[in-house]
């Protein structure tokens, strides 16, 4: 049998993130430690969701830590999602882990993590991911039961504006930025309709726009032209083929983008 | 028994500690192998210290490489030290690894890294990473003897000027600035004195300074808003509620930082 | 015997790159998984390939994952590379592979990665760092065999300007800015031919110079002082002790760097 497999995702920086890991390993000396992330946008939620709900089925079947956690300290609860795949979330509930849990086949359950028996026997006020994250996650890997780490619960959803698409006009955001600075946006193929590659759209925004190709790789236009395309995680992006689309429009995370001439299905 | 565990924390980024962590992987292949950071600001000898000192009592017993190295290539040795925990703590002898050898127990022993059986064949001027530390921990990791690396030496302290307290001022300084660009001060709670949460304090250093609260959590006081509070490595900080203070206040690694208002006995 | 072994390397930072290591963990999961690098510079194909010239030697022997692909979805092909060494690089046959084939002992043979068996059920077109070149990985440290895959390739040399040195003068290039802003140039010992240390020389570029010696150690200048040095990749760089030279000198990847005061022999 393999060894039981622990991912995180933080917002951390490296050295944050190293810590937690260094507490799974201490925990759970067996299971395979994979950092999928240190270098979620700091408190961006959103962008996290959609890392954990883009990656995660890609990943083995095991215990999954994500965490960006403005709150902190405050009145959010930590929790764990046991999913449809057999994974086990654990993160702060705070929107972050409900994507992922329903693209890993749906949440079948979640429990706060309040049992002292599975934390660092000092829970700080600013670090959780070290103090309670990382070490329910390995004893979850280590065989624990999730329901003996707290109450039941249910799980907030992420709180996102839903896209909406109406007279070939589809009114979204852009989720956040990626590291080559293309701009994901908050819909995907539904709501963009069937529309075929070399459409041209017009995006737009507060206070600027362009008009852009809808087109399958980058590659399909010259360098330093702005493109759309579907996203390796299945959502709409505003890219510049070798360029970065959030300099070049001074466009970040939240903010509202128009998309128009869909066609009447769009 | 559980796999022997290597850690590693330099100011490297992610290729040159990559090549260090697969030099220790080539030479002990049954090693579980962590890289803890790959982000220290170059030559901030003062946050690396911090960092190790921070984080290695979390991690497993282990050997821990650390390396900030402004020296490389000149007089200052590499050195292996044992800990009162059990670890071994790996890197140059230039303050780095000592509070953290004090964190884990004190340092037991330190030995010179100098005989050649455990360093690779060739050895760079400047790259003592890949060439001697990744080495001399992966045969340390494999049960070499610390004592056979070289002759027996003391370990030199961090030089960082210590924190005063005095009739209610505490004169300290900006250790680094945190991920999120919060400050890390040079003194803690035993500089701080009993103040009780909420207490308002009066910050300054040269050409500027702010008031703020000494609070719990980030929480306590709304986005944009000024806060002191106890870091989750014990230090006091200063930082900005979803801000840099870093970026707002124009501070860095080095600068000196005075609080007054602690009460009499701060 | 030992765990078969992976590398991975790319310009894709930590959170695509956490996706491809995930998939190499899902299908190879009693693989050892290291990610070298996930800070390539995006798109930087020659940066990409000097890293792994420089650090593949001393990694262990096993499956090397290298991705700048700025083609992706375009026509260039996906490759497996069997070196002299026993390695086998994958990526995209752009020239980024070539030159840590040459540092393994040779190119023995190279297949496209072209076998449907060995890549995702679902191939996307821009992220074949999921899709094709982790699955092909983690299916060859299964031990596939590369024939296997796809048909005998060529592979495609790095496209950069090779350096020249004539009449004491150099004519080179920077191939990249490492993490310090030191610049690593086209040029090597060959090229520079035997100038003791402390020969001071004049490096020019198009609207700029200075002067600047050639030194083992950049302790042997001032701090904020110019410097030449021989890197740990074996490649001449410009730096500033304790400086950045990209910022200093305004160059990047790719501007023509002339080097003079060899001596007749340079």
């Amino acid at each position: 049998m393999s060894r039981p497999y622990i991912s995180l995702a933080t917002d951390f920086g490296a050295a944050y993130t190293g810590i937690c890991a260094g507490v799974v390993h201490r925990i759970a000396p067996d299971a395979r430690v994979h950092v999928l992330s240190d270098e979620i946008t700091p408190y961006a939620v959103a962008e996290g969701a959609m890392l954990l709900a883009q990656a995660l089925p890609y990943l083995p079947v095991g215990v999954h830590v994500g965490i960006v956690d403005p709150g902190v300290g405050t009145a959010r609860h930590p929790v764990g999602v046991r999913t449809g795949r057999g994974d086990v979330l654990v993160g702060p509930d705070n929107g972050l882990l409900a994507p992922a849990a329903a693209a890993l086949g749906g949440a079948l359950a979640a429990h706060r993590l309040e049992d002292p028996a599975y934390r660092l026997p000092e829970v700080s006020t600013s670090f959780h991911g070290r103090d309670v994250f990382a070490p329910a996650a390995a004893h979850l890997a280590n065989g624990a039961d999730l329901a003996d780490l707290g109450p039941a619960t249910g799980l907030l959803p992420l709180d996102v504006p839903p896209p909406r698409a109406h007279e070939g006009t589809l009114i979204t955001s852009v989720l956040y930025a990626d590291r080559y600075g293309s701009l994901i946006l908050s819909a995907g193929p539904a709501e963009l309709g069937e529309i075929p590659h070399g459409t041209v759209l017009r995006v737009s925004w507060d206070g600027g726009g362009v008009r852009a190709p809808f087109v399958a790789t980058f590659g399909s236009v010259a360098e330093g032209e702005p493109l759309l395309w579907i996203d390796s995680s299945g959502l709409l992006g505003l890219a510049v083929n070798r360029g970065s689309a959030a300099e070049r429009f001074g466009l970040g995370a939240g903010a509202p983008v128009t998309v128009e001439g869909l066609g009447p299905h769009g």
